[in-house]
């Protein structure tokens, strides 16, 4: 049996597990990550959190493999930092992989947070049968993953799935600093939102409130969740041809309301592909609840192997 | 030294090349098709150029170590056969490859006719020093390739590439079978030369007139090449944001015009990507001319390393 190191390491928590290959877990050690005191800081507290865990499964640290971590934003995958870090002020292009693989002499990996969700859903989860997954994330934002033969396929600046920035609508609406009629400001949880209160105003709170209106026969929400189903399903289609992936694996917190949409996403994308990719990409929903940390610990899972 | 055999299968003409893991050449023979006379006279025709290679320099045919067959449409690389061949009529899952593993003991590999081409360029060509690369081929159809590590992600049913049906323009023209505004209803030679037609009558004959007419101030093929250059920037953003290639190779009858817009292309490009990519993804020429036969002659090294 082989064992790994995994960090989640968001804005509000950083979380350290000892996982096998298996993904099951054997200790865990979390807590605040207070990224106001700066990375150093932050670096020594995970560091802590490692020298913590109960290693004793596997004969103490030296019977570790390596170690992953899972971080907001965009990362240079080859270089082993961030490239932003918004949520982590400090941390673009902080040397945290070297500084742990110095510290504990194991091969360290760092991705961002939506490509280890793949990963671990590719390794352990809804798509663990299919050589090749694509993984997308619709929630506040939208991000994917592309794992190939159990391996992500990170991009030559840790970019690849950023698809929330795809232009799915050209001269669409500009959300923030991503292009215009981009995946992200037209068919996020945001969006849907967004939408959904400029037609009901208070009566909406959050993307469900929309798909739920809809199904009650509220007009301008039908109108809403018909964006939402083609916008959703071109971009899957889009993505399919691109790369063709054995299968799709899809989360986030707009899949909460999947049973008012998923039969509906599936045929309009099947509609939108190749005939011969017709009803052979299937369309999963995700297994893994938790799976920033176990996600990273796959990390040097899928790179050393 | 390796050597390969390369068979370039087209509805006009089949050609079989040996070739070393350099892409150096050694022998070739070549002939028409004559595919009207069905699948097992055109197997036979290329077992007999098969063994009508000169095969000296390797010590014959057991000192090859695989076959590679290029041909056009999707093929299902999995199982070996074609799934669609509207140019080689009876091909569709007729057992090509199985074929020639019997009759030559030798491993023996198909792929379509654009990913052949982005895997000769990957391993030999103009992409041959980066890890990733997407390529994309822009004349009467729309054509790409992904290559990671030297290998073609062909996907689940060898689709990956098919980008000539993502949807580039919601709504917009409808070719043939494609969705409405596809990518090469919308951006390919065929294209062009259809709103060329539609806009200046017979002084358009070809896609490069557009390109020359509106450098020479005609306003309404200046719109033509404005609506090229941002359907192929979102084309090129699109896939960006999907797999984040080390670079793009590009190349198709269409670039043979790339002197009036590539320098455009490359700076709207860039500013659709996010900030952490700009100018990260070179956008390269393709270098191979005639590289069927060679790409062929790479799917069993690309396998079999």
């Amino acid at each position: 049996m082989k064992y790994y190191i995994g960090i989640d390491l968001g804005g509000t928590n950083v979380r350290t597990l000892l996982v096998d290959e298996h993904g099951e877990s054997y200790s865990e050690v979390k807590g605040p990550t207070e990224c106001e005191n700066g990375p150093d800081y932050v670096c020594d507290k995970i560091i802590k959190q490692i020298e913590s865990l109960d290693t004793s499964v596997c004969g103490g640290l030296q019977g570790v493999e390596g170690i992953g971590i899972g971080a907001p934003g965009p990362v240079d995958t080859e270089l082993g930092i961030m490239i932003m870090a918004s949520n982590l002020p400090g941390f673009e292009n902080y040397p945290v992989c070297h500084k742990l693989k110095e510290k504990f002499g194991l091969p360290t990996f760092i991705d961002n947070d939506a490509n280890v969700a793949g990963l671990a859903e590719a390794v352990l989860g809804a798509g663990k049968d299919y050589r090749t997954n694509y993984f997308i994330t619709c929630s506040t934002g939208v991000g994917g993953a592309f794992v190939v033969d159990k391996k992500l396929v990170s991009g030559g600046r840790g970019h690849a799935g950023e698809i929330g920035n795809m232009i799915l609508v050209p001269g669409g609406y500009k959300q923030g600093a991503l292009n215009p009629g981009a995946v992200e400001g037209e068919i996020s949880g945001t969006a849907l939102t967004r939408k959904g209160k400029e037609a009901k105003g208070d009566l909406v709170k959050h993307a469900g409130d929309v798909f739920k209106l809809a199904a009650e026969g509220d007009e301008a929400c039908q109108k809403i969740v018909e964006e939402f189903i083609d916008g959703f399903s071109t971009l899957l289609a889009n993505v399919a041809h691109t790369v063709d992936p054995h299968c799709f694996v899809l989360g986030g917190g707009v899949f909460k309301s999947k049973a008012y949409f998923w039969d509906e996403l599936e045929k309009r994308f099947n509609s939108k592909i190749h005939v011969g990719m017709r009803n052979h990409i299937p369309l999963l929903f995700k297994e893994i609840d938790d799976c920033g940390a176990i996600g990273a610990a796959m990390l040097p899972m899928s790179q050393l192997d």
